[in-house]
């Protein structure tokens, strides 16, 4: 028996997580540039953004993969591995070209050594409204086996039984999940949406999850979200875990 | 000059509206009967449902088009006319079959002498999930003018352009607006969706109403709202109306 | 350098905390009994009140001093410590008789051998609506050392410079608070009043809480609060610090 390795999360804002574990570090979606829609200035990329091992990618919206941020965090991390799906490889080389890159397939796991594994589960959600919510392989998420705590980046998704299937035979403890929504009026200025704070509860329920932690409620201007109402909804729905609201920037050991 | 007629507005819980204006008394989806997933028992039909001149109808879900109601209401209403989409008469004759039946179609306006009129408006939603949301004419809401006071009664529907653009030439003062939203969960328990609360404050906003009422928030275990969001994002959205969230019983001097 | 021992923390609903670490066992405030006023059942004395070590009390009313619970723990736990404010000597020993007694005074720290310390802080409440929020010996808060991690249970208490001064020099990793707040006709009820939402979040801030825990939210009826608040005056304050609603009988690894 070994004792589970310790994890350290930290939010960076909207999709984006750093996790350290076993000495490597894990960056998801991280998103270090300006941008005319923020509600607060990007985290540091020199404090975040270097000696990283692998950096995640979901889908290919600016505020998941960021030329910027993959630049940048390339130049000071020499080790730097880009896992993405495969359908955006040319992106991801032209805004790194010498990071590695490891396109990858939803339903392929990923060996991450040293720190763990990465198996990827599909994202429902779309580079813009008219494309319909489809099941495309250019939008994942990840299951990240992290020194034996296995946490769910769902990415941008809604919930579909495509989603759900994928996410049945896998256990999660913690389960990171979009909350801000999908309404028309959002559709209409180009916004796609994502699964809304019930169904973040209901979902975290229904994979086991123990500790749910919303996130992308807070970066852009119009698309926003009040993180209290998952908690609320979770309460009215006697849901069996806890809810756990990250500050952005602020370690939190898991 | 002749003052507007006073109007009161009686909320009945879920979609449920009594207008008492002229003399005259409209019901709208009254639901007089017992459920099992009922969260208060129902109003009184002695109280509410004598003595009235037009029952409006917009679709035929149980707590919209309650037979229950309208047997009870026409036992009670000597000159009752009973308004529903044409497509519900049969469903409409057989619950009261002693009161007169209007069939009407999106798009119409309807008199209600000495009360003021009814325009029909598209309402998307369905008799089950697996209906996808259709633009069906047996779904409406309703656009009433009752002594002067334009008020919109949007059955239960999503915020679609066919919604929009029938109300686009509509004036509207007071929006009452069904809020409980639509999620993969509780489409899984065969609920039919609704807007939520951010696209009710937006549709509110559009349509030019002054006063927007949330309703449909109330009434069934496991497809609640928390009326004070529509506030909230109101005020986030900084939309020019007011929430005004009604008690159930307690009349309103519109 | 010593690795920091596990923790374990459950919350068993209102001010009661299980604390798991080092193979000890400590429970602050148990309430097992059944109440009128409660919204839920109680959670199982065999589950949670055996083998118990440590049974900590911040003050006399029932629901933080339960003769039923202090009772029941005390049969199923044969090295059990009662510990509490020395005023409340008699109330335990009369409802716990077999079990030893430690009573102790605002700034004292107690050994918990195995576990870590209890440094006992002041908490400001009444027995009564009508003592005025004095600054009574019989009501205390604990900032428990438990493997390392400081975890500061607050009792029932307003925020007072008292109560700022004593934890001034204190470390505090992780802030269990009441937050159901103080009203006119809460008192009136003979509801003595506690910190809110808002002080809560901004006293977290002030020791220096990563972990901001909500309770004292759930319980009775009429003496509730929303806990997703908490999370939303964290948000709109930018405290620096993760706010983590609990779910009952959920064991949580801090």
């Amino acid at each position: 028996m070994f004792a589970a390795m310790a994890l350290v999360v930290t939010w960076l804002g909207q999709a984006s997580f750093r996790f350290d574990v076993g000495g490597k570090r894990i960056l998801v979606d991280p998103f270090f540039a300006e941008h005319e829609a923020r509600l607060y200035p990007p985290e540091s990329v020199d404090e975040h953004g270097a000696g990283v091992d692998w950096l995640l990618v979901t889908h290919e919206h600016i505020d998941h993969l960021d030329p910027y941020s993959l630049r940048e965090v390339a130049a000071r991390s020499p080790g730097l591995t880009v896992v993405a799906p495969a359908p955006l490889e040319a992106m991801v080389r032209d805004a790194a070209p010498a990071a590695a890159f490891a396109g990858v397939h939803r339903g392929e796991r990923v060996e991450l050594p040293g720190a763990g594994s990465a198996t990827v589960v599909p994202a429902i959600h779309g580079r813009t409204v008219a494309d319909g919510y489809p099941d495309d392989p250019a939008f994942v998420g990840f299951v990240l086996d992290l020194g034996g705590t296995s946490v769910y980046h769902a990415g941008d998704t809604i919930v579909t039984d495509t989603v759900r299937r994928a996410l049945a035979p896998l256990r999660v403890d913690v389960a990171l999940l979009p909350i801000n929504g999908r309404t028309h009026y959002r559709e209409r200025e180009g916004l796609v949406g994502n699964m809304g704070t019930r169904d973040a509860v209901a979902l975290a329920t229904e994979i086991g999850a123990t500790i749910l932690v919303p996130y992308h409620w807070d970066l852009f201007r119009g698309n926003t979200e009040w993180p209290g109402r998952v908690v609320d909804d979770a309460v009215e729905a006697e849901a069996p875990l806890h809810v756990l609201t990250l500050r952005r920037g602020v370690p939190w050991a898991a």
